[in-house]
């Protein structure tokens, strides 16, 4: 077995700082939002990422796959939303691999009424405190580490590959 | 009210490829902490955060805080970590807030086992991607956004004043 490779100081501080800001930042941001309408954070979420689809629908495994939750909190967020009358789930008659969850009417509006004030909330802890040539790199590192996950899915997660294979 | 300030392309940019890194990224780093140890990455999330701390114990408060995690969500996961003998319930008797979590000897040699894979994963989907400056800028941004939200919550967040000023 080859010798581990510890991060050094700089290595640690980015990756160690990148870790503590998504937890805080999400935090804060869940708590903002909760203080200001119906939706909590896990909400937003799955809402976002449903509406940012063509038809406003994915399939649950997708969207579990996506958000990286676990089938079982999915699944109890995903009823409650229901529920709630955020989303609806739907039958797919061409898909044995099952359940597809889609926005409800109500969904797209409370997302829409709960959009500008997250954003401002985004704008101040995030956007606006940083420059130009920050925002830039951000997006760089962003995509290149995304690209990197998608090439390790393919090869080591074998529903992920189905899913691009279709 | 004042009007809203949508982000722009190249805001809209970096902030949903961090969103989508966060998500993506984690959830591959949970995958591949599954497939070689008995941790998942909730549990890894915990076990950093106590072996982070001088005596590896923390306030069940302010773990959920620094987390970033919902009551019920932690103190089912901190049951489910007793449970397995990766952590000891404690109680301070100088805190009527309440209870205290801990690290066990068994909790820190399952992370010391977990640690040289995982960082593996981390060097492999993160660190060995960027060039330096990316990571010096990584860091930078995440310190300034972590500043921001310390500041926001000592504002918004009665319980986190409480904790600072002790």
């Amino acid at each position: 077995m080859s010798e581990v490779r510890w991060l050094d100081e700089r290595e640690e501080r980015a990756w160690r700082s990148l870790q503590l800001m998504q937890m805080r930042l999400n935090a804060q941001l869940a708590r903002d939002l909760a203080a200001r309408s119906e939706l909590s954070y896990q909400d937003y979420m799955v809402l976002v990422a449903l509406t940012a689809q063509p038809e406003g629908r994915m399939r649950l495994f997708e969207l579990g796959h996506q958000l990286g939750w676990e089938k079982s909190r999915l699944s109890h967020q995903v009823t409650r939303m229901a529920e709630r009358g955020l989303v609806e789930k739907l039958k797919c008659p061409s898909d044995l691999r099952g359940a597809v969850v889609g926005v409800s009417a109500r969904g797209r509006a409370e997302i829409a009424a709960a959009a500008p004030g997250h954003l401002e909330a985004v704008r101040r802890l995030f956007i606006d405190l940083l420059a130009a040539e920050q925002l830039e790199t951000v997006a760089e590192v962003c995509e290149r580490v995304l690209a990197a996950v998608a090439e390790e899915e393919l090869r080591t997660c074998p529903p992920c590959t189905e899913l691009a294979a279709e």
